[in-house]
């Protein structure tokens, strides 16, 4: 996996030891969030992709003074965004296809969750939480109907949704069977769509809070498959399934929890599933040292700070959890390019 | 100086092209900031140099959960601060040198400046910064006895304050001749200090505002030299300087203005000093590309943010400056292992 961490900016070959070098740029890190934000806001990423490239043409098509363009953009360059030659900026490929909404894959909408105040401000006390174990902010977005997960499931779709094809893919969506498929916590909805998608013979069920399930619905509509495509409104601890499931899709909602929640919701989606049925759990998993790979190890922190017992379980863990709940067996699958892998248990 | 920009956490060769990796790394990168404050607010640092390496030890130590210690501890590591093994915790070598409260060298003090909400805030609304070219805050920090500066000279001695050594060995204080320094902006005085330190005939001037200057005479006292230290209370732009000075220092000045403000201000100097005296001027300084060493190349976005029109200057940008205001010369000296580096410019 990852064998080796790179937190600099400047490369530590050319960083006399000891240096402070490394502390004041994690320090100031705050900075690359608001540019990133910033830059995002302010449609850089277009306006490069449509040929403004100097600071000056930034400057008129995004509506803002030529020195504060030249500044932001010089920064994007500095932590990766751009590359600059003479005074002409160009996107990197990633900025390409992830920040121009040119591009069918942009993921620009995903800060306006990620980086909105409801969650950037459970860590402005971050002591508070590390003393107690679990966030301070009396508003848990665990709450029912929080209006968080409305904006989660509109702004982090195209983050986060490209991952459905992928676990379609893995579960063998496309072999046609006659598939009952029980989505839980469903947000977005595009991993049950996905299969739906993949799967002319698949009727998805959604669980999610009403508000949300609005916005999978929507999705749903769209993507043509509406009619095998029913909802479950509630919390996925207490509404009642039903039964007979081929597939139970978990995506991103085990790390809100600890292992004792988590494994009775278990054995509820074992008691949904058919007799060698599966459930799809889409993760952050950090390997057994919890420190790597970087985007599954630091996930630990953003449960810390925003859940009250959440966090980015192993694959030991995961495992075990699933094995108390009574499945058989539990196997882990990357999904490149994204940061999250697959955890495929059956009962 | 530096030939590559490592903005990744995680290293290139290991994502897939193109990956959101980068994206979800910046986005979320606010946390590193508050992580390295809650640890340094915590003292993880210094609890570790004493023995306690584990979350349990941790916890216990600095008054916290376990489940919280780990998760930051393991953060820590990710981001560089710590190594682990098993479930054990060591200090790297920057860490030992400038985080831990044993070490004479530890900065830590320096987040009550960097991180304080008072410089954070200036970056909540960046895109409004862009659009104006400058700060929108209203509370300038440039404004007259501005408290903001008393926390900076308190907090940030032990991070700038080593430059002094340095710069009072670039102007060779040791030769012992009898020298008038104006020290413009002095702050913790440091690094008038540390040439009167160096220089038994160096008689220093300390300008700045009166709630500064009182920081800069407790440091002058403790050091001994309080007998050649006077101060001039006041604006650098309205006091009277005086004249006849050999040296004028000028740190950490010239970023907070524009190069109008700058020359008006330099004029001034240069009628302060003698034929031959020189200004030893502490600044970030980005190479001509403006997108390189990252920290000074960084730091223009720390001005844009918090200042109206300040900046992080090019050597050619100071040379011409200093050369407008009638100096004949002006070299840079980098100054390792520092991020800064000094102009000596000669009258």
């Amino acid at each position: 996996m990852v064998a080796r961490v790179e937190p600099l900016m400047t490369t530590p070959a050319e960083i006399p030891q000891p240096s402070p070098v490394l502390f004041f740029e994690t320090i100031n890190a705050y900075q690359r969030t608001q540019a990133l934000k910033a830059a995002i806001e302010l449609d850089i990423f277009t306006a490069i992709d449509e040929g403004e490239v100097t600071p000056r043409a930034l400057a008129k098509r995004c509506r803002a003074s030529e020195r504060g363009m030249r500044t932001l953009a010089d920064y994007l360059v500095v932590i990766g965004f751009l590359t600059k030659k003479e005074d002409q900026y160009s996107l990197t490929p990633d900025s390409t296809v992830f920040l121009s909404r040119r591009s069918p894959a942009c993921i620009a909408s995903a800060v306006k969750f990620l980086a909105s105040p409801m969650l950037t401000d459970n860590f402005r006390d971050l002591v508070a939480a590390v003393r107690k174990g679990g966030t301070v902010s009396e508003q848990t977005p665990l709450a029912p109907e929080h209006p968080m997960w409305v904006e989660f499931a509109r702004a982090m779709a195209p983050l986060i949704g490209p991952a459905g094809e992928q676990i379609a893919k893995l579960l063998d969506a496309r072999s046609g069977k006659t598939w009952k498929v029980l989505d839980i916590a469903a947000g977005h909805g595009l991993f049950g769509i996905a299969i739906a998608k993949n799967n002319p013979q698949a009727e998805i069920v959604a669980v999610d809070w009403p508000n949300v399930l609005q916005v999978a619905k929507e999705n749903a509509q769209a993507a043509g498959i509406a009619g095998r495509y029913r909802t479950l409104p509630g919390s996925a601890f207490d509404v009642e399934y039903g039964h007979g499931y081929d597939i139970v899709l978990l995506t991103n909602f085990l790390h809100h929890f600890d292992p004792p929640t988590n494994e009775k919701l278990l054995r509820k989606v074992h008691a949904a599933l058919k007799e060698g049925g599966r459930v799809a759990t889409l993760e952050f998993v950090p390997n057994e040292d919890r420190v790597s790979p970087p985007v599954p190890a630091t996930f630990s922190l953003m449960m810390l700070g925003s859940t009250p017992s959440g966090d980015a379980y192993t694959f030991s863990e995961l495992e075990r959890m699933f094995r108390n709940a009574g499945f058989r067996s539990s196997e882990l699958h990357p999904l490149p390019p994204t940061f999250q892998q697959v955890l495929i248990s059956r009962k």
